[in-house]
């Protein structure tokens, strides 16, 4: 179906101009016209494919997320070989930060539309159910260190996949204002993936093990 | 020397306005003509006290930020009879939650700030210096806790601090969002307050004590 992959195509090469504008100068440049010119087609074109701006707007964050969905699932085919729970968390955690331009485009577009979704509920809405997905999806992953017994069993999936996610928010912050570099956020991601994990499966994380300074023995805390 | 008081109270009345415009309309609604109509001043007035706008800029968000150190000090002061190393930390964590109008005021206010200082050196450079002092705090309430032997002398209160701040970031925004009640933001403090102090210690929670299964965590919930 040649017809249907154009209209994604499409689609896609829209909601990138959406992207480029609202990350650079937030939601007040995404108007039909300038979506159109940055896009480089008809404006009726993208109300055919998106109806209205508001329209236009809840779509093109729904295409990002799923383009985020989609790096994720490829970080964690790529990384190939025998798969682990801390390893494929890892992957997780390191994707959702700021560290080539997709990613910085991605914090910057959320941003914009974070401060608009104060005063449109239809956005609003869609920030308000992406955490659960993301949340689930972590804990599902320290819920499988559990089954492998690379997690302590008393350890509750739920709070620790809140505790990350706030995390990571903090560190894409930081990341972008350039408080932190981006080694010294991964390291803080391995720093709490060492809590969270039994050191004896610890290994898969490039950095030495063992040799962490007091970072083992606050472990589970 | 009443004069100088004066001055203190000018200032931080003109300030207030900014804070109020900023915190409904991002900065671009903060110009001195703006700012002065809703302080009820004139503008030579905001002129003479703080300069250029640029400058009014900068030192409405330095005195925002006096305010926050100075009502953290309150709360500290008013927990009253013998203060604990965790409960100082729990108090100084759950003043920086937008759990009423001034605190929620003040989140919306950087938000506005951190957007413009991605194109505006000066401001860039307070928000870099800002957090350090926040950090250096909570890691010294850390390492008092250390000495009281509340805390595990292998913790490493610098990376820690860290991690509780970047915490609060994300629990700032899903309040803020409504994806999380104060109830649930301060009771994920209390988690990651309950994996940092020994079990011994945690009494100063206005929690139960007892119970632990290794999450008595979400006690306090």
């Amino acid at each position: 179906m040649p017809k249907r992959v154009d209209h994604d195509l499409r689609r896609r090469q829209i909601a990138e101009a959406v992207w480029r504008l609202a990350s650079t100068n937030g939601l007040e440049d995404v108007t039909l016209r300038r979506v159109a010119a940055e896009a480089g087609v008809s404006m009726r074109l993208v109300q055919y494919y998106f109806g209205t701006r508001h329209d236009l707007l809840v779509s093109a964050l729904d295409i990002l997320n799923s383009v985020t969905a989609e790096r994720a699932q490829e970080q964690i085919a790529g990384s190939g070989g025998d798969p682990t729970p801390r390893g494929v968390l890892r992957t997780v955690l390191v994707e959702m930060l700021p560290l080539d331009e997709h990613r910085r485009m991605r914090y910057l577009v959320h941003l914009a539309y974070f401060i608009r979704s104060r005063s449109d509920e239809a956005l609003a809405a869609t920030f308000r159910d992406t955490p659960p997905v993301l949340e689930e999806t972590l804990a599902k992953l320290i819920s499988w260190g559990k089954d492998t017994g690379a997690v302590d069993q008393a350890v509750d999936q739920k709070t620790e996949a809140e505790l990350l996610l706030n995390s990571i928010d903090g560190l894409q912050t930081s990341v972008v204002l350039g408080q932190r570099t981006p080694d010294a956020a991964i390291a803080l991601i391995d720093y709490q993936l060492d809590k969270l994990f039994c050191q004896d499966f610890a290994s898969d994380s490039p950095g030495a093990p063992g040799t962490v300074d007091g970072r083992s023995s606050t472990r589970e805390g």
